[in-house]
């Protein structure tokens, strides 16, 4: 973009850049419509943003972004510490909450293994969870629930690994058939591990 | 989105879904980026959204986003004043620059009419082009710069008809066949305009 009449108007749509998935384009337009249309909006993202930047860290015991030292589902004392789901984003524990299908514990890892990106173990969070896997009360069964992408299937992989060497079952959730869908319709694969898992 | 464990981020991941286009999953991947790669980035962000939201206005001239009463361009004394070319936004404006064929005066019109959409006359600038075209030192002609779309076509006409009824000139940007381009991948419009408009 041209520099326009206005620094701060600039400032602004470098600043915007800085999401992912927005380019000059899209960072221009988003300017102009708060500008134009929404100040208020405005203020309260920024107040939203330094409000988060400066008061979110990570739960000491799942990783996960917390207010407090220990987050409140780690904190809840009704849940079965034994049981720990190690899960790649928040997004995906939130899934996993709403089934109401499990009390344990989670770890989330922020993020999945991916070498072609250049994404090791380092960057996402093995190495507190290798802590949490021996720390007090102990966990029995550590229970698998990356993604079922190529990603997510290695990042399960490694994690299990590392758990079955500490001596701890390690599980991972069940491939199959999603409830609901005709298997005209369900691909192959799918179909497949549905066949070999079956019960 | 199921709230998290964190109600600031609850609450950044609403106030990003006031920025055009940003659903609730997008504003959820732009929350969890920031915090877990780049803070610095949020408070940048913020500072910059605050500094916008609170120290930009509209030029008194031109209308354009200005930290000033009036804007640079509207400040500058070698440039024209008798020719006003009509924009829809601030990009078209500065497209219009980076040829620096054009040494006239702007007047930014922030949108364009869109009656399907709502958008009359009192909700872009024509109100304070009508001022503007009234004002002191007179305009001679005024250049009719809006996109070649339907909507920036029906602008142009209105603006047209209101500089013709204060007696002024008014003129349009010449449509016609892209410079560099092949007749071939014309489209036939275009090139229906281009025959027209031979000079
Ligand atoms: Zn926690
Ligand atoms: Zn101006």
């Amino acid at each position: 973009m041209a520099p326009s009449a206005s620094r701060r108007l600039d400032r602004l749509v470098q600043a915007l850049q800085r999401l992912p998935g927005v380019g000059a384009r899209s960072a221009s337009r988003m300017a102009y419509h708060l500008l134009q249309h929404d100040r208020d909006g405005a203020l309260q993202l920024a107040q939203a943003l330094q409000a988060a930047a400066e008061g979110i860290r990570h739960c000491a015991l799942c990783h996960t972004f917390s207010e407090e030292e220990v987050c409140p589902t780690c904190a809840d004392p009704s849940r079965d510490t034994g049981l720990l789901c190690v899960v790649e984003t928040p997004a995906d524990q939130a899934a996993l909450e709403r089934t109401g299908a499990y009390r344990g514990r989670y770890f989330v890892l922020m993020g999945r293994l991916s070498p072609l990106d250049g994404i090791g173990p380092d960057h996402i969070g093995v190495r507190p969870l290798l802590e949490r896997l021996q720390a007090q009360p102990p966990v029995r069964e550590v229970i698998l629930a990356t993604n079922f992408t190529a990603e997510g299937e290695a990042t399960a992989h490694v994690v299990g690994e590392l758990a079955r060497a500490l001596g701890l079952k390690a599980t991972r959730l069940a491939r199959g058939v999603p409830v609901g869908s005709e298997l005209e319709y369900v691909d192959l694969g799918t179909i497949a591990h549905a066949l070999a898992d079956r019960r």
